[in-house]
């Protein structure tokens, strides 16, 4: 029920991912109502003699009536607004009637409620959000944490750089990912008084584990695809994103007032459109269907707010691939706390 | 010294200073011998019988015979090479020998030099560096503290914006600024530690002082212009410079390969570019002549590494502006501890 424009594309995501793979089952969390009405705009095909059942059964709806909104307090509406789709869906997670959750809704609610309600693999002392960032030379590079715990500390850095790295090595396959920590300068004597805690530490993996560290990267680099893995503290990670995102919005804005300021430009414009087209699509966050916090037991994954339904189907995509790489399996061994 | 292009940009924007302003004078500090070369070049024209006397007077050539490199490490280069271009420019200041100390060099070193060598105003805690940056609606904001100072506490960040806010009431003549404090969400509860112990001294100086503070505001609306005054400490705020320089970069970098790509695109971006160059403008720096450190007895001004003499010749107007509007006396009889 979550983001801009649920459900419909919601419920058209998740028909276009079942369609495209056979072993995937979807339990859609909202208002019955109203998703049925959805699916049926979709010609879904609903089961016989069960109501709420769609596609043989691997499609369910799973009735909540409220919603949580973009403007609620997180921690209160968690609380409080126990049938909404977030706190249900979440809860489905937690007592392993699904594997992972995927939403659109209120980020707040969501890093909020995948703390409380799914809860995190014993030992992991927080689960941080990582959205995986585009990178100007076509890869990508994963950012965590960006924004799910203010005030870590340098155990808790060190949880998410191991944590980093095995999501980029396993879901994305990126072999022997590099692992950097976001620091005011490259130098090892650089940075604040966390920073200089959590380097040794670091370091230390490096030695021990084989953790390819490569040190400090500086915010300038992180578009540039220096790291695979970016760490840092969830109120840098937040500045981090969101300065990614507001610039990235600014320049083309100032792009698009060049492009209609005139007749030459107009035609420019229109000439360039193509190529420029391929080219920012570099930038396009949507392909990757979201950011997960790792460290649950389960998946949270969170996709944008104005998510269509391609970047829904690729989220489920990834909960897909979360699932049968292992990835909490191998989070709970590397980190060394157990399953 | 320091920076790409010294000492030729260096030089040169030193006289269009000096002819675009008939009251300022300049004290050129570093290898005399390549200075003198530089004068030559542009027909400066030497004071008889005086040999590094040049204008009337008004330009002077003060030798120094080392230069911090980028690669230098800041506090070290500072107490070894006592006989730099930074150094020995930072004691004219300090001596009150200079109002104001311009650098295109090693930004650790100026900010090092600038709190050990000039010193801060008795009662400043902390003295932050304060760029002035481009917005997407032609405006500006300035960013303070962006990197001078990490580790700060609340009270460093109120002393950041009053001084924020007289810089950009006095210098830039923007009335009543708009102070907001960078954070990872709107609401008032939200934050770390350190913003949510700032927030409400942001608050009083509201209530007691008239200062237009507004809140919080996200990092993703600083180039939308929100606020005049965006306050952090240095770690945040040198990430979000530097975020925004390599997000800028990036975007530009994909759309030059656009460019290029393919016949129809070149066309195009001929027929686009002199729009583009006019919309792209306002996000250039250059016209600020580069960021002031706030807070010092006298100025401290870092330009962009790769300035050339239009930059220079700004900063030495912004030199001019600051001097002649008392920002420093206004500093010390707002924070109330005296000039």
């Amino acid at each position: 029920m979550g983001g801009d424009n649920a459900p419909a594309e919601i419920v058209k995501g998740c028909l276009q991912a079942l369609k495209k793979e056979a072993e995937i089952q979807v339990l859609l969390v909202g208002k019955e109502e109203l998703i049925r009405k959805e699916l049926e705009k979709n010609s879904a095909q609903k089961d016989a003699g069960e109501d709420a059942s769609y596609c043989g059964g691997r499609l369910k709806i799973v009735n909540a009536t409220e919603v949580i909104e973009t403007g609620d307090a997180p921690v209160a509406s968690i609380r409080s607004k126990k049938d909404s789709s977030i706190v249900v869906g979440m809860k489905l997670v937690r007592n392993k009637e699904a594997d992972a959750f995927v939403s659109a809704g209120s980020s707040g609610a969501i890093l909020v409620g995948g703390q409380v309600i799914v809860g995190r693999i014993k030992g992991i002392e927080r689960a941080p959000f990582a959205p995986i960032l585009p990178t100007d030379n076509g890869g990508v590079t994963l950012l965590l944490d960006a924004g799910a715990n203010v005030d870590a500390r340098s155990s808790h850095l060190k949880q998410f750089a191991q944590m980093g790295a095995i999501y980029m090595e396993h879901a994305l396959g990126i072999k022997n990912p590099k692992v950097a920590i976001l620091n005011v300068g490259l130098e090892e004597e650089k940075g604040n008084a966390l920073v200089k805690e959590t380097y040794p530490l670091l370091k230390q993996m490096k030695e021990e584990k084989g953790m390819n560290f490569i040190g400090s990267i500086e915010a300038r680099e992180v578009t540039h695809g220096y790291a695979d893995v970016c760490v840092c503290e969830g109120f840098t990670g937040n500045m981090v994103l969101k300065m990614m995102e507001g610039t990235a919005s600014s320049v083309l804005k100032l792009m698009k007032k060049a492009m209609v300021s005139n007749l030459r430009s107009k035609i420019g414009a229109l000439l360039l459109k193509p190529a420029l087209k391929t080219a920012l699509a570099d930038l396009d966050g949507s392909k990757f269907g979201g950011a997960p916090m790792l460290g649950l037991n389960g998946l949270v994954v969170k996709t944008h707010g104005n998510a269509k339904a391609n970047e829904i189907c690729n989220a489920l995509m990834q909960c897909k691939t979360f699932h049968e790489e292992k990835i909490n399996e191998f989070i709970a061994k590397e980190t060394g706390v157990g399953a």
